[in-house]
Formats: C-alpha cells, sequence, structure tokens
C-alpha cells in the first residue's frame, strides 16, 4: 500500500497493569499475552505486510523513548517521537500528521493504540486496506468492532447504510452506555465499539483540527514552521500549552463524512489484568500460570512473577490475579482488576516513585 | 523450684507453616506470633523465673541443631540434644530424661512443646510450680487446657475429683473428637484439651518406658551407658532402630495415676496459619500486616513477606494469608490453612529440596 502511513499511540502508562506497569515500562512495552514480544512490537509486526518499518511512526513519551526504540531498531529512529509531556491523542495525531505529510503529502494514516489484540492478523489486513480506500478521497474512517457482547466499557458508534461494499456512514458517536442501553445496541445490529483505530488523509485531519481544535492548529503549526530545525526545542515549549483532547472527542465526534469499517477480526483491547486472564492460555482447572505454580483446589488464577524461578502455591482459592515483580506484589479479585488504579493513587499520595 | 528441669521438644518443621518454615529453619524458630523472638526462645523465657537456663534440655534435629543453639546461647551447649532423625516423642523425652537423672537422679521434669504460645505468663508459672509439686510422689501430671469451644482439632481429656486443690485424676484420653462429641465435651466442665505438657519425675517416666515400651527402654539402656564415653554415636547408631510412638499414645494413655492440672492462661497452640491469624494484630479492617501493605476493598487477611520493602496490594480479596519468602510465595483461604502441608507434599513429590 503506497501513500500509507502507520502512526501507533504508544504514550501512557496503563497503570491498571500495575505492579507490571510503571512509568519506564508501560504496558505497551509488556508481553501481557505471552506471546514472547512486547504488545507495541505485535502491534508494528501486524502492520508490517502492507507497511514497512520505514513509513510507521510511534509516538511515546520521553521516558519510554528508548526502551520503545530499543525493542524496535528496525524502526527508523526518527520516527519514533517523544512527547514532553501527555495531552491525550488529539495533540499526539496532530504532530504525527506534521511527519507524515512532510514525507508524503499525499498519503493516508492510519492512526492505532499500541496495546491492542488481534487475534486474526490477516482479516486485520484485509480490512485495513478497505478503510485506507475509504480513506483515499478525503473521508475520516475508524474501524468499529463488532459487539460480542452488551460491554459497558467501551464508547458505541452508530452506522448507517453503506457507502460501499463493508463501509458504511457513522451517524453517530455514543460515550459508554448503561447495561441495558448496551444490550438495545448489540440487538439493533447497527452499533459497533469504537476501536480507536482511525484512518484519514494527513491534509484531513489537519484541516479538521485546525476548524474544530483551532488553539491545536496554531501550536501544530508553530511546530511545523521548526520541523527540520528546533523541533524538539519547540515541541518542548509549545506541547504544554496545547489543550488535553481526544482525537476521538475533539475531532471525529463532530466531523462530517465520517465512516466507519465494521471489523471482527479477534480484536481486544487489553484493558485490565482480567482481559489479560481471559485471552491467557489456561490450564484443566482454567489457572493461567506464567510462574512454576501448585494450585491446591484453587481456580480461574491469574499467577505470574518476574522471578521465574519463584513457585506460587496457591490453596483453597479462587478467581485471583497474582503478580509478583520481586519490588510489588499484586493480589486481586479477578472481578475487580479496574481497582488497581486505586493502588497506583495510593502509591502517587504516599510518593513512592520507586514503585510507579 | 529446685530438682526441676525442664525439656522443650523443638524438633519438627512444621510443614503448616510453608514457605516460612523449612528443614533449616522450622517453626520454632520462626517469629510467627511477630513478637521479635522465635517461638522457642519464648518457650524458654516463660520458664526462667523459676527454671534456670542449666536446667533447661532442649531436644532438636541436627539440622536446626546449631540455629538453635544460635538464638539461645545462654542454654549451655551440652543441654541442646540433637536427634539423628525424628521418632516422635517417647524416645525424645527417654533420651533427655537420661540427661537430666544423671545431672539429678531426684529430680522432676517439666516437658513440652515449643510451638506454644501462652499470654499470660505468670498464670503459667503458678500453675508450672503446682503441676511438679503434684509429680513429686512419683504421679504423671499434665496441663488440660479449659477448652475455649467445641473444637475438634485437640485430644481430650476427662478428670474426676480433685486428688489436691487443682489438681484432679485423670479418667482417660480421647482423641481429636467430632464436633458434636466436642460440644458434649465442652458442656460436662470435666474435659479438658491435651496440651502436650508433662511434668513426671525422672525416675518415674524412666521405668513408665521400661514397663510399656520395653524396646525404647532397651535403646535407651544403651545410650545411657554410653553418655559420658561415646554418647552420640551410640545414639546414631540406636536411635533408627527406636519406636516412632508420642509420649501421649505410647505412655500416658495407658499409665496409672495419671493426674490434671487444668489450666486457662491463654495457651495457644500454633498450629496453622489461621492460628497466626488469629493472634496476630490487625487493623480495622482485620488485615494483619507484617509488610507494607495497600488494601483496597479487602479484609481478614494476613500478609507477610521476609523482604520488608516489598510493597503487597490486595485488592477485592479477603480470608487469604499471603506469605512471600522471595523464593515462594503462599496465597491461602484462611479457612484452609490446614492443606498447606499439601504443598509441601508436591514439593517433596517434585524433589524441590531448596523449597523443604
Amino acid at each position: 500500500m503506497e501513500n500509507t502511513y502507520a502512526v501507533i499511540m504508544a504514550g501512557g502508562v496503563g497503570s491498571r497493569f500495575w505492579p507490571a506497569s510503571r512509568a519506564k515500562r508501560p504496558k505497551q512495552l509488556l508481553d501481557l499475552t505471552d506471546s514472547g514480544i512486547p504488545m507495541v512490537v505485535g502491534t508494528v509486526q501486524r502492520l508490517l505486510p502492507e507497511i514497512p518499518y520505514e513509513r510507521i511512526i510511534i509516538i511515546t513519551g520521553k521516558v519510554t523513548e528508548e526502551a520503545v526504540a530499543e525493542v524496535l531498531p528496525e524502526v527508523p529512529r526518527e520516527n519514533i517521537l517523544a512527547e514532553p509531556e501527555g495531552h491525550n491523542t488529539a495533540p499526539c495525531v496532530g504532530w504525527a500528521a506534521l511527519h507524515v505529510r512532510r514525507m508524503d503529502p499525499n498519503s493516508v494514516m492510519a492512526v492505532m493504540p499500541s496495546d491492542h489484540l488481534v487475534l486474526d492478523p490477516e482479516g486485520f489486513l484485509r480490512k485495513l486496506k478497505l478503510a485506507v480506500k475509504a480513506a483515499r478521497d478525503g473521508s475520516l474512517v475508524m474501524f468499529g468492532v463488532r459487539p460480542r457482547g452488551p460491554e459497558t466499557g467501551f464508547g458505541y458508534v452508530e452506522m448507517a447504510g453503506e457507502v460501499m461494499p463493508g463501509v458504511r456512514k457513522v451517524v453517530r458517536f455514543v460515550e459508554k452506555p448503561d447495561f441495558r442501553t448496551a444490550e438495545t445496541y448489540v440487538a439493533s445490529w447497527n452499533f459497533t465499539w469504537n476501536s480507536g483505530m482511525f484512518f484519514f488523509h494527513v491534509d484531513r485531519i489537519l484541516d479538521e483540527i485546525h476548524r474544530q481544535m483551532p488553539e491545536l492548529g496554531d501550536g501544530l503549526d508553530e511546530i511545523d514552521a521548526a520541523l527540520d530545525k528546533n523541533e524538539m526545542e519547540t515541541v518542548n515549549r509549545v506541547y504544554p500549552t496545547l489543550p488535553s483532547q481526544s482525537i476521538d472527542y475533539g475531532i471525529m465526534e463532530h466531523a462530517e463524512k465520517m465512516l466507519c469499517v465494521p471489523v471482527q477480526f479477534g480484536w481486544f483491547d487489553m484493558g485490565s489484568w482480567d482481559a489479560a486472564y481471559n485471552l491467557a492460555k489456561k490450564d484443566e482447572r482454567c489457572n493461567a500460570c506464567r510462574a512454576e505454580t501448585i494450585a491446591f483446589e484453587s481456580k480461574g488464577c491469574l499467577v505470574q512473577a518476574d522471578d521465574r524461578n519463584k513457585l506460587v502455591a496457591l490453596v483453597g482459592v479462587k478467581n485471583l490475579v497474582v503478580v509478583d515483580t520481586g519490588d510489588a506484589l499484586l493480589i486481586c479479585n479477578r472481578k475487580k482488576t479496574q481497582n488497581v488504579k486505586e493502588i497506583v493513587n495510593t502509591l502517587k499520595e504516599r510518593n513512592r516513585t520507586d514503585l510507579l
């Protein structure tokens, strides 16, 4: 696919994966699926059959820049952009668009998070080609995931009729619904989950930013003018003044000509330890063990230890997440893994930067 | 109290306290009550107001001999006896009796385990004096603990009338009862828990051994003949041939002139992690934390980590025992702590001697 670039958003910590995730080792650098590679590497590898390393841009943070470069040595170093601070996804997408436009002003960008799992990579590539094709004419395109159930943890997108085979108009975005509402969405067949993966021509997105987020547009102009000169100096100065806004809410929700490619290629958002458990290989008692484990009358547990020599013994317990990183140990009810971020908040209050 | 010796039985591993307890660091060497001292040291200190170090004999195993000597430097080194292998308590008491008789042939021995907790040490000493007095004339005497409830984990002793104030005749020993039977015992007021603490004149116990366990008596005679010569050589040869039998079952249950001193000085048998939890200091959510712990919506847990810098986070869990020793981690339902020994059995099967 010529004139196509991928922008992978690899900022953030993923504090719900504490204690494995840390500021310097955020979740996209973790191998949460036990596949042998960090999630961000999996995200890149999934694209490679269609988009070569030279056309992949990764946006991450200053503290993780080196670690990202280390696990992805094939990505040109100048394609790894380090934000001085996180400002949600709109500034991130905008900055990346400047780089893409400089490399090829007639290109389509595929923007995606670095912490998603795709079980059917060939299906992913087929839909990628379709979405890029749909974006060529200036449309904003997104992947909408066919709901597997009435999930209340995702935003939904309502679709209208097809504009071409496999591509439908977007009627509206809706925030995370309550359970009953989610049930009606799933029953209607016109709603998909917002995957957070978007496709657009570089001109279209920059135009849209200038129109809908003029403050961000001005900031990006300043950075653009400095691209081949003092870029990072300018970024460091301008970034803190930019609005913190998601590309979804800041741009997509109110944009014209928004299209959706409904997909079902085994997409999973690695949002919590429970998601990691659900995707993990399990033994006959539904325990997923990434450490030497003796489980006595225990089931439904995810066990992982950084020290692979450590022995973990479970006696009479069920549905626990156990994560041992040497300096910290998490024991969490598998139905309460969303609350792991409360632990991280407490650590911040206690100023335990060594564990953050 | 002149002519009185204490024999502290400090053999065994206490595998229900794995992973804290190990062959080289058995439970009596652990500070399971978080008091700052190992249990065996607490047992000695409790006696000191009445029985000096020189009249305290500790029987332990070969692998733990040095460790015991290290935590109890005041006990004369020759008073620490190391069994070549464990053969339950009858041979252990018999061997200690030989040493006591040599030191003072007219003495009374107080025999007790090293892993009991006593919350009222002064009450203990008062009853100790009474029991020793009752044993002077040749009676076999025991402490019977007033039941705190219909426990099914202890043996019981039925008592008849008083022979002197605070001392009653023993009618019979009964094995661990079922719950309904235990209830009738508790209701009758004539039953006490068998504490495993016994008091007898050295002549009486050696006579009794010769009468009821002649094989053991013969073995002890051999060792006795070698006491000041090649004692350990003889012990190493003879011990493996001795019967493995408890002093309770082998001697006490069928002995004449058996007396019981009923006691209630806050006696606790440290039999499991749940017992350790019950005796531990707890916070307002009933968590007993011996590690830096952040507990979110969690209660009723015992948390301990050898590495005091390790942070343990609990999220949405209750009634767990969490013990981290660096090389091993136990997570156990607090109502299933008896099953911890199953983990130890599995480790034996796997030949993981490093963790035993």
